[in-house]
């Protein structure tokens, strides 16, 4: 007895030595973990690729860099519009935040700059006050980057196919519809989507006939030129092409893709040179100022000047400082997802790459950025080979805001609106309709309502009732298992019934399997044994309604065994049923039943 | 041709007709299933049980009603102060109630009448304004028989152990508290736990003597005389036991039963006699009216008259409309389920027949009710045999109101406050920790956020706060999947990569399951079989990213075999990737690895 309680005492004390040495070693791990070159290079991708840049690498990068440049600029200026702020601030987001994604970024295919889906967002929380707007970009930074050290990027996870789809769909025909009023040369506004068409339709006898017919042509001729990015020159097999051919076909893509930059750049010219149509108008010249953004706001209401403060102005930001983020990400992941091959893409680091370009935007009054699906396309199709052509793309935008600020004042709103309703109609994804009617029917469920809701409530709130129905169907599937039940033989000849539930045993579920199975007890008197190979995991309340379910077959006098239970799970059940009849060899449960007093059939 | 064609036609008429006759076939089944006798029967409970009433039953039911009787007096009486109404309210809620569960209520052990917990609901709803009360219980009483036809009895299932426990005491140390004034003698409020407490603490010095040693004295009674129902006189076996060692028994259980009712007479001719204690006051005698409840108030407020619509109450009662209904089906289904021995309970017609009891009472004047589980206790043990027992109980409210009212009014308070803190101490659920340690640990941390959300903010948010964490595990767990990896070989020896999920996929682990399969794909080059034997559903995101999956390994020439999926998966994958390699035998999996060019070993 002596002994035994020694050697007990004994063990116990090993497993403390154990467990400290244990505790030490992991601090040891995660410090090794932590600061190690591995970690360095993940942490600062500009350390694995730049040692090996070449100069085949350089030339694919100044092309893609270029290019996306002439992509970046019109767009720029459109999203600042979509934004509601002045059309300087789209540019001042597009220069600082890509060289600092060069550092810091892990995939070369992300062109850093602003996004109509984010640019929508801005609209609706900062209502166009471009002060908010910076402040709010800092913020959204400073969350990403937090976020990005939380391991948080997981939280993607939750918005499913559906739900992406039906807002990103909604998001579009938003922008669509708030850039209609510029192609009529109209004014107009409203909180949603109904609203905005009300006072559309309300204001359209005002119509300015030469900004209509200026903007239709802008968006007839872009669809066209997006068309011919497609067009192959020469004959259908690509080995029969001459050289001539393939330069053509580059040729016609390049004035495909710089559409945007085209058409602005002759729509100035015709502003210039007429004054028919409604212009952008006085654009401060030259790089903005580096300067830290202002955290609270001096307000003029009817002559008296008040002070709102900085907990005043981030809480009338409120859900948006998570759903920006998180959207922000969306977009950047699809980008490198898109690309990558299958290879993993880190979301992490893409949280700390964007949050710190998202500083360094705020710090020169740039908003809220990240990297767009559209000008990610153009950048891989250019040949991209590294993060550094951002670079080139930045010392575009300087060149443009240091020298052609004066030019885009003679831009017309109608043009940049031309422009953005091209870029985000092919956002509308109705394609995705028939796949998931063949795949899952019900998916339209979640898909649809986020897209009405999104359309009908401002689109945070949209998003969330998304994603809250997606949530509700899961618990529901996790409430409601199947359950197998059927009357089989042992080898031997013994009859009993065998359950078998398909999934873990959780609190929603647990009552459900405690009901069936009684009910199936009480109807059969066979002995009862529940199967439980595909129960992969448990918790207290399964524990606790399992121990009522022995007990209640024990009152019936009523056998029930359980087969093949994982040891994880045994060890929830045994913290309250410390004597459970678990089995793992059909043979061992034929000896239980025998013993029972099953009689062989 | 034609014929093909016509014959596809006279296939989409038959299946057209055949559709019809179907939905033809389901009214009909669905009239048959509303009008039959059975659910007649299971809707009216009354029509099974009645027709079989003997004397036997009638002995039971009458000492059981009458037990519960004595019980339920000072239950209402103190339950209306905790609830903050005139004390005569608990009684009126206590009688018409009881008598429509006769009718509807399913189970014979619930003893309808006011609880504790709804009590504390109602006073953090109404703020102690009876007309509120009163409209609320209304609401309540529809909510519930709203949810009972749409079978929303479900939603108990997401009321998890923990978060029920940690509620539950919560609540218990929540009334205890808001009861510690009324054994002081002193004036004390607060919103919260931690406010209550510190309102007691900063007029203690108030305290009243003669009121505090009144308090002190009962509970101590109080809880010596619940220990008595639980001595046994005479020999320990049973069978050993004379007719006198069983009448003793007996007699004790029925003294410790009725303390609640001894010790409020004894204190109720101690006020009456002596003016040392604070009283309850003055009690309308006789019945109350019966009348429909008010659906607009007016307010005074500084002598001005305002009207509080009905839309301005609804909307200040918010989530408790849907938080009441749910604690009371909470309450009421564990009456009926601890004294059911496993029979299945129906939660439907339970809320039918509690929401049908709550409309009865607030036409009283009564507040939320519904089976409490220490009254059920008392009834069960009782010997009640059908829910007739209710009949009794209300017939001596009745009569108690008609004639004792008066007396009533002579209770001391803090013999009203002992009864509520000897009740509801015992809800504290500390017991359940140690089981819970032992079974899962990580279930502490639900049930602990509840408790401490419940203290610290309202309780109907801290039950959600605890619902929400609980649901994040989840989800989490949804997101997480076990991926289970290993190297194996075909019976002839062909060697590949085993790749078995332990759980369904849909979207939130999709993405996950994905990374970790190609990433262990371009490890290792051997052909990737997925074994989905666990995979019992999937949605349109997994859809979706599996045929990104299959994209991804043509691009690296690698096989992707699937083995084992369930059709009604397949049906879900193959509506985006039409020619899904999966087997569901070894030898065909044999043979494609083979033709794949695999090398034997």
């Amino acid at each position: 007895m002596t002994i035994q309680n020694k050697s007990n005492n004994s063990w116990i004390h090993d497993k403390t030595k154990e467990s400290k040495e244990q505790t030490a070693n992991w601090l040891d791990e995660r410090k090794r973990r932590i600061f190690n070159k591995k970690t360095l290079n993940k942490r600062v991708p500009i350390l694995t690729w730049l040692p090996k840049y070449n100069k085949e690498d350089a030339v694919g990068d100044l092309v893609a860099g270029f290019t996306v440049g002439l992509t970046v600029i019109p767009q720029a200026l459109a999203f600042a519009g979509i934004a509601g702020l002045p059309v300087e601030h789209g540019l001042y987001a597009s220069f600082l935040g890509c060289v600092v994604y060069i550092l810091l970024g892990s995939s070369k295919d992300v062109p850093i700059g602003p996004t109509a889906m984010s640019a929508l967002l801005v609209f609706q929380v900062t209502q166009g006050d471009w002060q908010k707007a910076v402040l709010l970009t800092f913020l959204t930074g400073i969350i990403e980057i937090c976020m990005g050290f939380l391991q948080l990027g997981f939280l993607l996870d939750f918005v499913s196919g559906p739900v992406s789809a039906g807002f990103t769909s909604a998001v579009a025909l938003l922008i669509s519809s708030s850039q209609v009023k510029d192609i009529f040369g109209i004014k107009a506004s409203g909180p949603t989507f109904l609203k905005m068409w009300a006072s559309i339709i309300e204001n359209i006898q005002n119509l300015h006939l030469p900004d209509t017919l200026l903007g239709c042509c802008c968006i007839i001729i872009l669809l066209l030129l997006k068309e011919i990015t497609s067009i192959k020159v020469g004959p259908l097999e690509e080995t029969a092409r001459s050289l001539i051919h393939k330069n053509l076909t580059k040729i016609l893509w390049l004035i495909g893709t710089s559409r945007n930059a085209l058409s602005v750049i002759t729509c100035a010219v015709l502003g210039a040179n007429t004054s028919l149509f409604t212009l952008v108008g006085k654009i401060p010249s030259g790089m903005p100022g580096f300067e830290i953004p202002s955290f609270s706001f001096v307000r003029k209401n009817n002559g008296t000047e008040t002070i709102e403060s900085f907990e005043e102005v981030t809480s009338s930001f409120g859900a948006a400082l998570i759903i920006i983020p998180l959207i922000s990400l969306l977009e950047n992941m699809a980008v490198c997802t898109s690309f990558a091959n299958g290879r993993a893409v880190d979301a992490t680091q893409e949280l700390i790459a964007i949050g710190a370009s998202n500083i360094a935007n705020s710090l020169v009054q740039g908003f809220c950025s990240t990297g767009g699906l559209a000008r990610g396309a153009v950048q891989n199709a250019s040949g991209v080979r590294t993060q550094l052509a951002n670079l080139y793309t930045a010392l575009i935008v300087m060149i443009a805001l240091q020298f052609f600020t004066p030019c885009f004042s003679y831009i017309p709103k109608a043009c940049l609106a031309a422009v953005i309703i091209t870029a985000v109609i092919f956002m509308v994804q109705y394609k995705v309709l028939r796949p998931m009617w063949n795949s899952k029917k019900i998916d339209l469920i979640p898909g649809l309502c986020t897209f009405i809701a999104c359309l009908v409530l401002r689109i945070q709130i949209g998003i969330f009732v998304g994603i809250t129905i997606n949530f509700i169907f899961i618990l529901y599937q996790t409430a409601r298992p199947k359950i197998n039940i059927e009357k089989v033989f042992t080898p031997s000849g013994l009859q009993y019934l065998k359950v078998t539930p398909d999934r873990c045993l959780i609190f929603p579920s647990v009552e459900f399997v405690r009901s069936s199975i009684n009910k199936e007890g009480i109807k059969c008197e066979l002995p009862i044994v529940i199967d439980c190979t595909f129960i992969y995991g448990a918790d207290f309340t399964a524990a606790k309604i399992v121990s009522q379910l022995i007990k209640d077959f024990e009152q019936r006098s009523q056998k029930l065994l359980f087969f093949n239970l994982k040891p994880s799970v045994v060890q929830v059940f045994e913290g309250i049923s410390p004597d459970l009849a678990n089995y793992y060899d059909i043979k061992e449960l034929e000896m239980e039943l025998a013993m029972a007093g099953v009689v062989y059939v």
